[in-house]
């Protein structure tokens, strides 16, 4: 049996998105439990009494909003709905917790209560690209906006241990997201870092990867400061919607206007795959524990989508070979 | 008569694609002089007879390699193509000048001699998006890889100018680039020019815009800093290219392979236009004299396009206007 705390109350939407989208993860896998935490008036009307063997919903009315300050979060609440799930991984009493709530809250209370991992700093938000062929995994995508060489470095460790133990590649290929491939290209801390990880023999860098190359596919891990991967990332799902619309005016002649019509379901299908933390959540990587962190504005779909990762990540146990891995790279 | 000067040794191709995309712009604009900067021998064979009148080689054997360090590019190499294409702006025997060389050197030349406006410390680069309607400015695009607060007041002030001065919009709305909408998101330096931007009843200031709006036009004028702002743009390039290719593969069945071939040229001039100084150059703003920037792999056409904007530039008088609506707003 898999156990996964919900942070009920996180998100744009709260219960009526989290709790639906979570109890379909029932009907997926049979050998799932859910720990729904929050406000048991609102989640408790919003689960079929089938299901409620299934589900142990844990009270509290205390919850975070999105506009809180992380430091008050951590320091002023500490029977939030949020603190309380990750709370019950750190305890064992759940295999992993999934938000969609505050990202700098989630930071700063799964560090606090979970613990990075040894040699790591802080944890990073990773999610997978979509591209051509196999798979790219980008970090970070937004935990840290201020990144110095040394979290870079990290990023780097964190995120080749993840490819290899998800069996993919046995020596993932790093590269540094920076704004030209010329080694005095960028700001000091990505020279400094792209040094650090040369110098590593754990790593196999290849170097500098500009934007473009994001979802060519040519690394298997690409590296960057959080507020960079954020923005990249943001900025090829808004171009995708400009695509679609740039289409639909491009094929607005009555005989062409069908065409338009065919394409637009798979265009906006490939913009939501481009924003894979909207999708599929993303994994909060670096912590004693699986964090998965659901988008702020998640539907039922995409929030499902986030209790599936977290289902499968224990389910494959793909933190333990990752621990595994990061225990053999020397910091 | 409008004078251009091309530093014709830029770019990663050299004079074989400069002085072709320079030239073609004499057929296209009747009051054009090119003053054409770099080795002779390789320039002289390149241009037709019937244009010569219309064109000066200055000849100088020294050139700026593009993994040239822009400290060593401006103070060891005075007689460089770049160098002295910029020094007949500042000596007037130029009205502007297009260089698709080093970008770093570009810029510590261009300051050095032509000066920066008063009140701004850098010179940035901004390119116009493709958005749905309207016109979208960006900046910076790669000049200031490590920005403070006060330069990005400084982008904002610019940018706001120049939309002004092309009298698109007389309250250009301005916004800051950041990782999310809400105060407390970003780091330090946004935070803090949000707050100075802000503050200046001379701005138009809408707040913060998250990369999925690039390119929905609901800024005039979007700052960030030169390295966030590089590899959003790449990556929406690089998005287009992956957007085709998955239409390729999605409508590979002989029965639908007419579509994907009737939309490929489509996608691929929209991930053209997507990378905008690519297209059709740059601009450096914030300095005393017009520059524009070609993209180092430019081919003959998007050359062609930068001394057209160039040209533009000079011939809509757009730098006295944006001059004067610097002059005008407080710093």
């Amino acid at each position: 049996m898999i156990t996964i705390a919900i942070d009920a109350m996180g998100g744009d939407f709260g219960p009526q998105i989290t709790v639906p989208g979570a109890l379909k993860c029932l009907e997926i896998v049979p050998d799932l439990r859910l720990i729904l935490v929050g406000d048991e008036e609102k989640i408790l009307p919003l689960i079929p009494r089938n299901l409620s063997s299934f589900v142990e919903v844990k009270h509290t009315d205390q919850f975070i909003s999105m506009d809180e300050k992380p430091s008050r979060a951590l320091r002023g609440m500490p029977d939030s709905s949020m603190r309380l799930a990750v709370q019950s991984v750190a305890d064992g009493s759940a295999d992993a917790i999934v938000s969609a709530g505050n990202t700098g809250a989630l930071m700063a209370i799964s560090r606090y209560v979970l613990q990075t991992l040894p040699g790591i700093d802080r944890p990073a938000i990773m999610a997978r690209l979509p591209v051509k062929e196999g798979a790219t995994y980008m970090l970070d995508l937004g935990a840290n906006v201020d990144c110095q060489a040394e979290h870079l470095y990290q990023f780097a460790v964190m995120g080749t241990a993840f490819a290899a133990a998800n069996g993919q590649v046995v020596q993932p290929r790093v590269a540094l997201l920076n704004v030209g491939v010329e080694s005095i290209k960028g700001n000091q801390q990505v020279r400094l870092a792209s040094h650090q990880i040369a110098q590593s023999e754990a790593l196999n860098y290849i170097g500098f990867i500009e934007g473009n190359d994001l979802f060519s596919g040519k690394a298997d891990v690409i590296v960057c400061d959080g507020f960079v991967g954020n923005v990249a990332l943001k900025a090829s799902e808004g171009v995708m919607r400009l695509a679609a619309q740039k289409i639909q005016q491009k094929f607005s002649v009555w005989w062409l206007k069908w065409l338009g019509l065919l394409l637009r379901p798979f265009l906006k299908s490939l913009s939501k795959e481009l924003d894979p933390t909207y999708l599929n959540g993303a994994l909060l990587v670096g912590l004693q524990g699986i964090v998965v962190k659901g988008h702020g504005s998640s539907d039922e779909q995409s929030y499902t989508n986030a209790v599936m990762q977290a289902y499968r990540e224990v389910a494959n146990k793909s933190n333990d070979h990752f621990e595994e891995i990061m225990s053999q790279i020397e910091f």
